[in-house]
């Protein structure tokens, strides 16, 4: 059935997002208009100083401007200065069903990580009760966070993860909804499919329920789901990729996230090129696939990915703290790939896509640390001294050690439109332009009083980021991404919807 | 003065702690006893089930055990399981006078960091208005994170650096209040000491003021602070030299941060064999040395501190932020170097330990996925699949890959006994040992309900980690480490007194 019709809403404020990976555009005092639908169908400045001081100033803009005659809704942030709109943020890659063990990895890596704490817990979602208390706490979780549409990875199991995209509709949330495929006996007894035919059957058992619930995929679309190749026979793999042709569906799964993961593909598929390849073979390599982590992968292997048009989840919570490795991902952009990020609970220890953009940040500038210059130009800055900043700058600017580093809008840019070009969803989501869905969270920040106490009269009792009064739109933007949390997302929306509210 | 005295209280409930660096020490069920001084006088584990339950019992059993005969105070973690007492966090390196700046670095590394954000922000601190603000802002937020003694860097500006002084004893935080010295002309002239003389005089000048307003340094301790080498003149290393050995204060400064840094140092110094030795020859390794970063020492370096008994401060977030590179924590380590844990906010983005400790786990993690193993583990790894985990859990106990990880127990022990260490607060602070002072912190978590909600009754309104149950106690700790924040940490003690609460 088609979702309700909301009241028409006018947002007015200060609208922030990235059209572009190397820019923040900063729509300063502009109203935005959206539909009984969830479309943003306007899209103006505001007169400077006026219009929007009043409700009734308002009105009669909206009615001179675009022609409305009252009834509609307004919503806009609180605190001058310290809130703006911003685009909903895309997790490309989110196991729901690992959500209760965020932050338990201890020392381990890939491979005995996944006995020692997923398989265990992946098998306990057969249970459906217990399925709807994992769920609902991932989806209502991560939504706190402005995470408005999510790639997620289920289980094996059929009822528990339509349960999941029964919980994503039911609370609004934009998902795909994997279920997870694994036939062969690398994967243990209890939690193993009996067969590739059977694997595809509950695959598609999973699509049926999604389109018996959401028929025009408006909120909720399936996601064939091969866990990844060492879990995988081969008649399974091209079972998953004939399934894919004859649907049309997108694709998820893992590649070449860890040195032994790769040396197992490597001895399971000796015949085969790479990794890639093998995807590639099975008919998995599409425009639609979505491929998590991609630490590892050779310049052929980025070659066919980029000939295939498929795109890359970068997880980097996960990838530090199971010691997989530093994904290069200014390689991945300079050769034209798509990227979007990934939370990858639970191998990254946060659900919070923001916090997976602060860590996309501190892994390049990891790998720009580790970066040798060719030039020796670290040798010619220390001549310079400390005096000689901004001819610094200016050559840093251009340096390889630089151009590893993800800038703060370049990091949000991944978080909100490039994980909506990885999912298909360019255009609809991940921006503020006309015709798009309002997927939107409001984010706010604290402020500091005169007497350096927090603006709510407490002592330290406030939310994460302080203002001073000196930041620029940029350094606020920066202040929320490196220092910001759930705290600062006020409120979400997923196509028009509100679907969080942070009392 | 003398503090006031304190009313004498008794703690129960769960006592969490790191006695060593490899392993929690957990003590359920347990009683400890506090002071009018704020000192642990007893400890003591209750009998099972029994005791804790009423007041009535509670002074019945210490009665009886401790010859008490009432009156006292009684303090208990709130929901069943989910609470514990923790030591206070020490923070070995922090820039109260960069605090406004958290979040804002751009793509700057160190030197030209200092030009175009650092500077300025410290010049300004010559108003008291603004270091009122500041340091009042800084100290609160500090302390909501658990922090109960720092190690602080305020300005070259001798009023507002007693001022930052007089907050920290007001507000009662354990602290190291260093007056900042930097004579040379890499300094800019709007924050230059006129002259070696001077800036000894002047940090003179905050010793003195220190010693008035606590004389036996029970709270409040000065500490003398070269800014670093390349800020500073060798008379004025000298003189600071000279000044550490008359008084026995404790010296902070930074050590090998980044590349730029040790090439301006070594052309600075040319007839000194390194950056360790520069500080040396002028007096300034001692057993009471707090040396920030050193990310880069040369093994002679590392064996001249380890001889010199100077300690370390770890700053992981620093270090990434503005890509200094990854300190081999383990290497000074095995070398028996003393290392704790700094913010160094602002190149650090965050106030908080507990951020420093997880990113510290995350930095061994990234230097354990860069190891490559002699043995070619990962092969071996990989051709016994992911049905041997136990096997390669054992092997990679030992093996260099995974030593270079730290645990959660010993990324908690750098944040607190570590710490406490570094400072010659030894046998002090850091633990629950009877005869230490009560610097704790009370850490409680938030619980999944059976449907999945927060147990606020929110939806995702909570704090930011969720028990589900099953959790070991290890776990969550491990929970708190990677996904806990400042709303964790409800009650902050200092010497026995509430410092902060969090409502």
């Amino acid at each position: 059935m088609p979702p309700p019709l909301l009241k028409r809403t006018l947002y007015t404020g200060t609208f922030v997002s990235t059209p572009t990976p190397t820019g923040l555009e900063i729509l300063d005092n502009h109203a935005l208009a959206v539909d009984a639908h969830g479309v943003i169908t306007h899209r103006a400045a505001l007169p400077p100083g006026g219009a929007a001081t009043g409700y009734d100033d308002v009105v009669g803009w909206v009615g001179r401007n675009w022609g409305w005659d009252g009834g509609f809704e307004w919503v806009r942030p609180g605190g001058e200065g310290r809130g703006w709109w911003f685009p909903g943020f895309v997790d490309t890659h989110i196991h729901a069903s690992q959500y209760p063990n965020v932050g338990i990895f201890g020392k381990t890596t890939l491979l005995d990580w996944l006995n020692t704490y997923t398989f265990p817990i992946e098998s306990s979602l057969s249970s459906l009760t217990k399925a709807r208390r994992v769920y609902s706490a991932c989806v209502s979780r991560t939504l706190s966070h402005g995470t408005t549409t999510a790639s997620y990875y289920a289980t094996k199991h059929v009822a528990s993860t339509n349960l999941l995209a029964d919980v994503c509709l039911e609370k609004g949330q934009r998902a795909f909804i994997g279920r997870v495929c694994m036939d062969n006996d690398l994967n243990p007894d209890y939690l193993r499919d009996e067969s590739p035919e059977q694997a595809v059957e509950d695959t598609k058992a999973t699509i049926a329920h999604i389109d018996s619930i959401d028929p025009t995929h408006a909120l909720i679309t399936p996601i064939i789901t091969p866990r990844f190749v060492p879990s995988c026979s081969s008649p399974l793999l091209s079972g998953l990729g004939a399934l894919a042709k004859e649907s049309a569906l997108p694709i998820q799964t893992h590649l070449s996230e860890n040195t032994s993961e790769i040396a197992l593909v490597r001895r399971q598929f000796p015949a085969h090129d790479s990794y890639s390849h093998v995807y590639d073979t099975h008919g998995l390599l599409t425009p639609r696939t979505v491929l998590a982590h991609c630490v590892h992968l050779s310049l052929e292997e980025r070659m066919l990915l980029k000939e295939r048009k498929s795109k890359v989840s970068h997880c980097p919570v996960s990838n530090t703290s199971i010691s997989s490795g530093l994904c290069p991902v200014r390689e991945l952009l300079d050769d034209g790939i798509e990227v979007g990020l990934g939370t990858d609970v639970s191998g990254g220890y946060s659900s919070s896509i923001l916090v997976a953009a602060r860590e996309a940040a501190m892994v390049s500038r990891t790998l720009a640390a580790l970066t040798v210059e060719e030039t020796r130009s670290d040798e010619k800055e220390g001549q310079r001294g400390a005096e000689a900043s901004d001819d610094v700058a200016a050559k840093h600017s251009t340096s390889a050690k630089d151009r590893k580093k993800l800038g703060v809008e370049e990091c949000l840019y991944l978080a909100t439109r490039g994980g909506a070009k990885c999912l298909g969803l360019e255009g609809k989501v991940g921006g503020f332009e006309v015709g798009m869905q309002w997927d939107a969270q409001l984010v706010e920040l604290d402020a500091v009083d005169g007497e350096g106490g927090a603006d709510d009269g407490g002592e330290g009792n406030g939310g994460p980021v302080e203002l001073w009064g000196m930041e620029t739109w940029g350094e606020k933007v920066a202040k929320w991404l490196f220092c910001g949390d759930d705290r600062n997302t006020k409120k979400v929306f997923v196509g028009g919807r509100l679907v969080h509210e942070r009392r």
